[in-house]
């Protein structure tokens, strides 16, 4: 029901429930903000202790206030705000914004305080920003609310952001206002106890003034939530996001492969990923991109013409192009003879163009037309190094004017050096043309532009449900969460296995060696003999593991090496029997895991079997639910993937067949989160489907 | 004789030939600038057409100046600048700064001039600046010569700047001024006909103000020559260098593996590792690293403690510090006992520690005081985010006093935040504290002082001579270059080979079969037989090379199996013979490269062979000639290292022998750079030196 988050946003009438005169208070701030940005509906202070702020007539409490309130801005002490939400519930206020700190940000009784509080605001059937915030603004004509005690008026634009830190929020304000960027939407979410930030999204990507979202994360409430509508929502406009605690979150707890590598980062880097989410380092990159975005059209392809006035900008923005995976285009032969007719002879007419110092704003203008009437440029950079002679203002200018003339190609401005180009920036940020101050950001910039087009265009993939039988699993989970195990036996995970449709090598249980001789027979080639044992698990560490036996000679004899191998190392141990299992030949040894994270949800890893895992540590991971795309990319990101593809003459892999078994592993892990952890190691993948084998498997479950 | 330099540096009289009165030139921009700069000696404007320039009596020509002249700085026509040499020469200059242009850099007749003014510079015994270059600048109060055209004019400090582009050089001066660092010495290189930056390189370092050097480099004049004395200058002063360029040299000519792989970026980035020089990939970055180091102590170790008064900047500089290899100091327990006796309790006196946004500037000094009063911190990171009642001048007022009284231990600041900070942001740069935006250009510039600090410290190896056999290889190339050959044979190969020491497997070329018989009954265990031919390079393509061959008759039927194979393949083919080899088994592939390049002369590579060169690219570069240090870093630095160590109780690799083996490689090519390309392929390793066997190799003579 995220339309209601229009009580938040578009409210007619606003209390303001700690107003204050004392302008060193957040309450004054809030109100005085609310006030002087000219709120288009009616705002009432509420304070029982004045009578008037700033020339409003002050209400003793939200009862008092004649008429319906839609919102409330909150900023009381802390053990008063369900009280004071209890009056707004009685008043039929929709939406509250809770300033007030000392909730769950402290501990102990603040997480009570805020249960409290959500309840109450469950009950009444409103929807709540914060506790611990720094307030929303909305700067559409129509509303023009500022509920914020920022100390920075924020300029109407297409911009919107999401913060999660007060702090940096406002510092983002700050940062914004330098550089002219305009925002549509802000919203500081505090302890995000009601409205999360996918919340925010869903409303960020219906709001008509939004054209781009930014973020700053510190956390991620729902991620598989995140993830379907992030999906959506960067179809439409772009998502870019700064999210902290990368490192402080910690490993996971790593009893296996896919454990000890997927970290929480890697998991969420795949995430933003699989959603088109374009994620950046820091706040300055996080502005590097808005500035582009909000105001230039995304680049047809990758590539680029650079105009400058000098060498060596050309050649670092050269450099940054190509690591960034871009292209210096190259020039229709008409573009190339134009600029030569225009240039002096010293300048360079192939990209990176150098027009040398003495290019004027004529020389900038008729040499950007030229380029941006050139079809095989997507996008142009265009630098300007001050030089002794032109001024950068009539630069600035004449660029702005060509500029608004193509509104439909591409165009990023990079001024360098200081007091020289001032005035040239201020220009060119005056009429919304990205400008920066050195080339590489202008082309990360681009870089990012051209990412994103990718992301509009790309095709998601589909999530495959497999026939699969649920109960079996569902039994062998409470069978041993009944016996408090949290390892589950070598026959319950080929059980599972199978009741999801896994490829496994033909096998059987027995448990004397004549049945062992009696099974061999039945599989057609050599087998495996291993031991089962419910309580020793690395079976070949301990000589419990005997192959490629091809009579039944061989077959007795391996039964009892492993007989002895144990009885020597575990003397009285009793076994329980042995799985004689077909011996997979060829094909390539693969890895499949998963990994239950508490914050993500299940993670997939994928990577090649034995020391490309271990040693080179070449694997991909991904969020389930997996679509056949995303499984596709995590084998075709590997390194490894060409032995997958087949060197020096090699059939190539069934890759098809792995990515469906990725896919069930996806639907395993997605339903039944009981499952901690599962490590598919080796599936042997060869040419066919038909001879690709699970070999050996372990599955973990986690405490209930 | 670098000491000449002084003339450049260090004149006490300055002739300007071709200063000029019209205010748009650079003759009056050079003139005026060292006019107002202040210079302590005397400076004469040259110009047959003024009488007097900016109060200065001007002369018709350097000759006509009265008394002895040590620089000339010269703004004259290209045609004219010839024939002022001639003069400067005659009236005995030691050092001119030819800022005029139109010489190599225009290419045809721009070249032959260069080198007509090269040859008369030396005839003279002169050293120059340029030509093409915006001049050169000194700071010192002993001498204050300004003789640059920049319109900026620079702050002393002790930063000294080397630019091989005119216009980023402008730029960097403009952006120091902003930023408030002073500057030692600037150069701008121009073409580079005389002075080179390795000349440069080892002036700044022996000049007493310069404790930084930054350079923006485009190309390197002479790689070895800046590896010798990047070696010893970084020592002793930090090097932090912009190399553009990266992308446009392009890739080498592609024969061999090695060549394939190096390109150039990846020898220069090699190169700059091995002599400690600090790459960035900005001048924005330059500059992030040149203000800390300009200014603070290098941390003695990778600890560092985060104060902030908000939380989100802690968590995203914790971020910054992990990814950059630095670490969270953990605190004394009376660190954090104070620092909980004096922070509220909302606060977290934890690193990172979040004084909450109450946090004034006495709070900052208390706090700043515990820190670096803790053993456990070796460098503090001091956040501050604009809250709404405390002035960040007041916090940074405090901050530069406690920073002073602690000179020993490493502080660097960030201020976020646009209006609230400015004043803040200049009281610090006023005291030359590192102040940065955002907690990432902090941590950035923590991390390579840190990294520099084991620079310093660092071994870099010692490069051995082997007693080899020069005569015998110096024989072979002659011998293939009076043939026109490029390609060496197979038998030239293993005899260069053996005369520089390299373990080869045991082999005999023989005509017929009996004799490969023979030679193999020689040899103990298993052969292999190889094809010896002039034409076909790749024998193993065509069967030509049959393995594991155990008995005289597998021989006898491995000899005709050839013969056949290469007769179906090539009718007609003249088979010279065979090679007899001894079938090294056991041991670990491995891959010796090296690749003559142009510019950084000769680049080795080191990889396990096979897949890991060939799919998954995991190699290492490094510049001849190479220290034990050097070869051991190439080796280490493979992902696939812990294969050579072994993995599941496999002996390890001899390390030290590959160690050696690449110093006899680095040995070969520095002898012989006729060398173009060899590919030691496969080098087989051992865990004994013994065990270690070349079984294949090739080489690529260069055009001469």
């Amino acid at each position: 029901m995220p339309e209601t988050l229009d009580a938040i946003f578009r409210p007619q009438t606003i209390a303001v429930i700690g107003a204050s005169k004392k302008p060193e208070t957040l309450g004054y701030k809030v109100f005085h903000n609310l006030a002087s940005f000219g709120f288009e509906g009616a705002i009432y202070p509420v304070n029982p202790k004045a009578e008037f702020i700033l020339g409003h007539r002050c209400y003793h409490s939200v009862l008092d206030i004649p008429g319906p309130v839609d919102q409330a801005i909150i900023i009381v002490a802390k053990e008063w705000v369900a009280e004071v939400i209890d009056q707004c519930g009685r008043k039929g206020v929709k939406g509250v914004i809770v300033i007030s700190a000392g909730f769950r940000e402290i501990g102990g009784e603040g997480v009570r305080r805020e249960e409290e509080l959500l309840a109450k605001v469950r009950e009444y059937g409103m929807r709540m920003v914060g506790p611990n915030c720094m307030g929303v603004f909305n700067t559409d004509p129509d509303v023009r609310m500022e509920g914020t005690f920022a100390p920075t008026q924020p300029h109407p634009g297409n911009i919107g952001f999401i913060s999660q830190s007060g702090a940096l929020g406002a510092v983002v304000l700050e940062l914004a206002n330098h550089l002219k960027l305009g925002l549509s939407l802000f919203t500081s979410m505090g302890n995000k106890a009601d409205i999360s930030g996918n919340d925010l999204l869903e409303y960020y990507q219906r709001d008509p003034n939004t054209d781009v979202i930014l973020m700053y994360l510190e956390s991620l409430g729902n991620p598989r939530r995140f993830l379907n509508i992030a999906r959506k929502v960067t179809r439409d406009k772009p998502i870019i996001v700064v999210k902290a605690g990368k490192t402080t979150a910690g490993a996971l707890a790593a009893t296996s492969h896919t454990g000890a590598m997927a970290d929480l980062d890697v998991a969420i880097d795949a995430m933003f990923h699989q959603c088109g989410v374009i994620r950046v380092s820091t706040i300055e990159e996080m502005f590097t991109l808005a500035m582009a975005f909000a105001n230039q059209p995304l680049p047809s392809g990758r590539r680029v013409a650079v105009l400058s006035n000098a060498g060596g900008p050309g050649i670092l923005a050269t450099d940054a192009l190509i690591s960034h995976t871009l292209e210096l285009a190259e020039f229709a032969p008409e573009t190339t003879e134009k600029l030569r007719k225009m240039l002096p002879e010293e300048a360079s007419v192939r990209n990176p163009v150098d027009m040398i110092s003495t290019a004027d704003e004529e020389d900038y203008q008729a040499a950007l037309e030229i380029l941006l009437a050139d079809e095989h440029v997507d996008a142009v950079l265009v630098i300007f190094v001050t030089p002794i002679l032109v001024k950068s203002f009539d630069v600035a200018n004449k660029l702005a004017q060509v500029i608004h003339e193509h509104p439909h190609k591409t165009v990023v401005t990079c001024l360098m050096g200081h007091e020289g180009i001032l005035s040239g920036v201020e220009e060119l940020e005056k009429h919304k043309i990205p400008v920066y101050r050195f080339p590489e950001s202008a082309v990360q910039a681009l870089a990012a532009m051209r990412r994103y087009q990718d992301v509009r265009q790309r095709d998601y993939g589909k999530i495959r449900t497999f026939p699969v039988d649920k109960p079996a699993v569902r039994e062998i989970i409470e069978r041993a969460r009944s016996e408090q195990r949290t390892l589950l036996y070598d026959d319950e995970v080929r059980r599972i296995l199978i009741s999801y449709g896994f490829p496994l090598a033909q096998a059987r249980a027995v448990k004397t060696v004549d049945e062992a001789v009696e099974v061999a027979r039945e599989i057609d080639g050599p087998v495996v003999v291993k031991l089962l044992s419910k309580t020793i698990t690395h079976k070949s560490d301990v000589g419990g593991v005997q192959v490629d036996l091809r009579s039944e000679a061989e077959v007795r004899s391996a039964v009892s090496t492993i007989i002895y191998n144990v009885q020597k190392r575990f003397p009285g141990e009793k076994i329980e029997g042995f799985l004689v299992q077909e011996m997979v030949k060829g094909g390539k040894e693969t890895v499949l895991g998963m990994n239950q994270d508490p914050k993500s949800g299940p993670v997939l890893m994928f990577g090649l079997g034995g020391i490309y895992v271990e040693v080179l540590r070449d694997v991909s991971f991904r969020i389930a639910p997996l679509t056949d795309h995303d499984a596709r990319e995590m084998i075709e990101s590997l390194k490894s993937f060409p032995l997958l593809q087949g060197v020096r003459g090699e059939a190539p892999a069934d890759i098809e067949f792995i990515i469906e078994n990725l896919q069930r592993l996806s639907q395993l892990a997605i339903d039944f989160d009981e499952i901690g952890e599962m490590d598919i190691n080796p599936f042997i993948v060869g040419a066919r489907r038909e001879d690709c084998k699970i070999v050996d498997a372990r599955m973990v479950i986690r405490d209930s």
